[in-house]
C-alpha cells in the first residue's frame, strides 16, 4: 500500500451512515469522533442530511434516509431511543442494520455508552457483534372500506380517547374472530420493542424481542378482567371505534386525530424488520436489568431475614 | 282526625323530593308509584324541576335543587350512579340525605332495586335505615395566585394529558411537602366513593367510605414504582402542571380544558358531606360483592383441588 | 350390510376412549349416554380403567391411559379442567386428541356443556371440528449435575417458598444468559394453557394458545419492576435456588418438596403436544369472554356518559 | 460548675438507650461514637442487654428492653428496618420514642445515615425534630372461642397457605360484617408502616403513616376483582380459615404454623403506638422518593418527546 492510498476496510460494512439527535448538546464532538475513526479505518462515511445540516465540520457527505437505505451498509445512531425509533421506521424498507450509541443514560435500543464507544465500534465493525431482528407494525385506518391513512410503527399503535370525555368503546377482532368490546381510556397494540415503553406503564408484560408475539394492553379498562393478552404476531388485529368522543390513533409518535365511529384501525406485522447490531456478548436481559434497576430496587427490609 | 284530613306522616321525613334520570325509559311509572305511595303515607311530595318537566302526570309540585336543599327532608333518586352523582353535588351544601333506587342493575350508590322498592321505602321512611356520610372534594384551578375555576367533586379530580400528545408532567405537593414529579397519562385524586370508579380502573385500591382518606392514583405512570398512595383526607393536595400539551382537569364530569404550565390544581376535602340512607342491615361489602362479582369470578380450575 | 350388523363408523375416530372425573355426582348418566351414543353410531368404545371401576354398567372395556394412548383415536373427557389436566399429561406422548365436556360450569379446556352434548359430539365425530395444539413443559430438578426428578406440566412449573419463611431467592437463566436474581414468594413458568390459571392470579398476561411463548410470572416480587416476561417457547429456563427455606417446586399438581440451595429447576417445552378438538366455529376468545365475564363486569357508572 | 462536674443535659432526653443490630460488621464503632457523644453531652447512656454483650468496651450499663421501656427517654437504634421492627414491638407498651440510624442504605424507618450522624443527633436531642406516631396491630388466634396465641405486629399480619398445596380459602369479616370468601395464596393485613413492605410486593397501595387506615391485600387471588381494600383502623378484622392445607399466620416475623380449619385470626389496632423521631424538616415523601427511586426509574424513552 502506498502512503497516499486510503486504507480500505475489509469489513462487510463499507459505507457507514451517521445519524445524530438534532440539536443535542455536545453531540457534534461525538459525531466528529466517530467520523474520524471511520475514515481512518477505511470506511466510507455519510451523514444523514438533517444531521449534516446541524454539524459545523467540513467535507460532509449528506444523504437522505432513503439514500442511506439504498447505499449504506450500516447506520450508527447517536442519541436516545426516540432518535433510534424515528430513523428505524424510515430505514425499515432497506435492510440497513443499526447501531445505537447513547449520549445520556443507556437506552433500551441505544445500548452503547458514548464513553469508550470507539473501541466498541471498532470491534463491531470487525465483525465481533450480535445481530438481532425486531418486528414492526404496519397499520391503516379504514373508513367505509377504504384505507385513509397508513403508517408503520416500531413500538406501538395506540387508540385512545380524547382528554375531556368519558371512555372509548372499542370492538376488537383478531383474525376475523371477535375478541371483545372494551371500554377504557384506550388500547395499546405493542411489539416486543414497544413492550418496554407505553405498554409497560399501562401494565403490560415484557416481551422478549425474539418472541413472535404482539401484546394488546388496555389502558385503565372498565372491566378488571380485561387483562393484557399476547397473540401471535401473524395475527391481524382490527380495532373498531364504537363509542366515545375525540378518539384518535397514534402510530409511535404520529397521530391520526379525527377518527369517526366505525372507523377501523387495522394492525398487522410488517413484512419489514429492523436489524440491531450489538457488541459481542450483548444480552437483552443485561439491558433489562440496567434499565429496570432489577438489582437495586426497592427495599422492603421488614421481609429480609 | 276528621275523615277528610290527609294522614300526616309521623316520619322525620316530612317533605320528600323525587329526582329521576331524565329521559330514561320506563322511569315515569316508577316516579308515579313512589309519589303515590308517599302521598298516601302522608308525606309532602316535591319533584326536582327538570324531572317534573319530563313527567306527564298532573299536580306536580316542582322545586329547583336549591329549593329542595332548603325544604326537603330527604331526596329519593331514581336512576343510576351518574344521576346520583349529579344531584349529590348540587345538594351537598344543604344536608339533605339521599336514597338511591336503581332502574337497571344495582349501582354502588343507587343500591335499592326498583322491583319491590315500595316496602323498602316504607321501612326506611319509618326509620329502619342506616345512615352513612360520604366526603366530597372541593377543588380550584389557581393561575398566577388567583383561583380561576372552582368545582366540587364527589368521585374524583383528574388531571390528564390531551389525546394526541406524550406524557403529562405533574408536580405533586401534599400539605406543602413535595411528593414527586410524575410523568404519566395523568393523576386521579379520588374519594372513597370514587375509589370504585375511574381510580379502580387505573389500578387503585378500594377505600371504605368511612375511611378518612383520599387516594392518588397515577394513570399509566412512567415509573413503575409510582404506586397509588392513600393520604389522610385532611390533606391539601396541589398538582402543578409542569409539562405536556393539552393538559386538562376533570371534576367528576365537569372539564376544565385550558390548563397552562404552572397552573395549580388544589384539592381538599369539602366542608360539606353527603348523607346516603340505606335499608336497615345494609352492608357496603354486600354492594362490593355484588358489583365486583366476588363470588362468581373467574375460574382457574387448574388450581382447584 | 345385513340388518344384524352393527353400523361401522366411517369417522376417522374409530376407537373412542371415555374418561370421567372420579366420584363426581351424576357423572355416570353422562358417561352412559355418551357410550350408548357412540356404540349406536358404530364407534368402538373403551373406558379408562379407573373410570371403568367407578361405573356400574356392564360390558365395559377398560384400558389404562397408556393403552388408550396406543389404541384410541380420540378421548372424551367428562369433568372439569382439573380432570382434563391430569389425563392430558398422561396421554401427551401418544397423540390422542381430546374432547372436553364440562359437568358444571364451562372450563377453559372442557368447553362443551353437558346439556346437549350428544348432537355436538355427533357433529364433531363426523368431522365438523376445530383442532388446536397445546404445548407442554418438561422439567427436571438437577442436583450436583444429575436430574433427580422429572415431570411434565401442562399449566405451569412453580418454584415457591415455604409458608413460614421469608422470601425465596431465585437465580434465573434463559438459554444460558443470566436474567436476574429474584427475591419473591416464588416464580411461575407458565404455558399459554396455564396463563389463565395461577399465572393470571399472580398478575401475568393472557397468552393465546397458538403463541409460541412461555411467561415467567414472579409472585409478590420484592422489586416492583420484576414484571412478567414472555419468552419464546424454544427457550431453556433454569431456576437456581439461591436462598430461602423450604423452597419447593410444583409441576401442575405434583410437588417436589425437598429442594436444596443450588438445586436447579430446568424447564423447556416438551417435544409432545396435546391436541384439543372443539366444535366447528369454536373461538378461544369466546371462552375468555365467558370465563372472564368480559361483558358483565364491573360497573363504574360514574364514568359512563 | 466546677471542672470536675459532668455537664448535665438540659434536653428532655435525659436517659438515652442504644440498640444495635447484633453482629453487624463495623457496628461497634458507631455505637461507641454515639455513646461517647451522648456522655460528653451529659446524657445518661444505657445499652440494650443483648447489644451490651456484643460490644467490647467497658463500663457499659445494660438494660433489658423492658427496663429501657421504663427508664429511657429515647432509644437510638442502629441497624436496618428489621432491627427497628424488632425493638419497636418490644417497646410498644412504654412510650419510648425511637430514632433510627442506618448502617447501610437508607431504610423506611432507619432514615438517618450513619455518616454524619452525630451532628444530626445533637440537633435532635436539642429539640430540633419531628415526631410521628405509628400504629401497631394486636392480633390473636382464636380456636373454639378461646385465644390460643397473641402477638403484636408493626408491619402486618399475614395468613398464608402452605407451600405444597393449593389455595387458601379465607372468610373475612370486618366489624362483624361479612366481606368475602377469598381463595388465594393468602391475605395480608397491613399497617401504614407495613404498606411499604410485603403488602407493596403483593400489589397494595402506599398508606401515609398518619392515615387512620389498614389495608387488606390478597396474595395472588383467584378472583381478579379481589383488589386491595383500605378500611378504617378502628375496624376489627376477622379472618377465618375455611379451606386449604398447612395454613399459617405470620405476625411480622413471628409464625404461628398449626392453624386448623375454623380457626379465626382476629386483628385490630393496638392501644399502643410507636413514636418515631426524625430530624427537623423530615418528610415521609422524601423517604419514599429515595427508597422507590421515583426520580430515576425506569426509562421508556419511546414516549419521551
Amino acid at each position: 500500500m502506498s502512503p497516499s492510498q486510503t486504507p480500505t476496510s475489509s469489513s462487510r460494512f463499507h459505507t457507514v451512515a451517521i445519524i445524530g439527535k438534532y440539536g443535542a448538546a455536545g453531540i457534534e464532538q461525538s459525531l466528529s469522533d466517530i467520523a474520524d475513526f471511520l475514515t481512518r479505518s477505511g470506511h466510507e462515511v455519510v451523514f444523514e442530511a438533517e444531521t449534516a445540516r446541524n454539524v459545523s465540520f467540513a467535507n460532509v457527505r449528506a444523504m437522505t434516509p432513503q439514500e442511506i437505505g439504498l447505499h449504506a451498509d450500516v447506520a450508527i445512531v447517536v442519541g436516545g431511543d426516540g432518535t433510534m425509533l424515528g430513523i428505524a421506521r424510515q430505514l425499515a424498507p432497506y435492510h440497513v442494520p443499526l447501531i445505537g450509541i447513547n449520549q445520556g443514560r443507556l437506552g433500551f435500543m441505544t445500548d452503547i455508552p458514548q464513553d469508550g464507544m470507539i473501541p466498541v465500534l471498532a470491534d463491531m465493525l470487525a465483525g465481533k457483534l450480535e445481530s438481532e431482528n425486531r418486528s414492526l407494525l404496519e397499520s391503516s385506518v379504514v373508513r367505509d372500506g377504504a384505507a385513509i391513512f397508513e403508517a408503520l410503527a416500531f413500538n406501538d399503535v395506540v387508540v385512545t380517547r380524547g382528554a375531556t370525555t368519558g371512555m372509548a368503546e372499542l370492538k376488537v377482532e383478531v383474525d376475523g374472530r371477535f375478541m371483545y368490546n372494551q371500554r377504557s381510556d384506550g388500547l395499546i397494540v405493542s411489539t416486543p420493542t414497544g413492550s418496554t415503553a407505553y405498554a409497560l406503564s399501562a401494565g403490560g408484560p415484557l416481551l422478549h424481542p425474539s418472541l413472535g408475539g404482539l401484546v394488546l394492553v388496555p389502558i385503565a379498562p372498565h372491566s378488571l378482567s380485561n387483562r393484557p393478552i399476547v397473540v401471535p404476531d401473524t395475527s391481524t388485529i382490527v380495532i373498531e371505534v364504537m363509542g366515545g368522543r375525540d378518539i384518535n390513533a397514534n402510530f409511535d409518535m404520529q397521530a391520526f386525530t379525527s377518527l369517526q365511529h366505525h372507523d377501523r384501525i387495522v394492525v398487522r406485522r410488517s413484512a419489514h424488520t429492523i436489524t440491531f447490531l450489538h457488541p459481542a456478548g450483548w444480552s437483552y436481559y443485561h439491558t433489562l436489568r440496567e434499565k429496570l434497576h432489577w438489582h437495586e430496587y426497592p427495599s422492603a427490609e421488614g421481609r429480609l431475614k
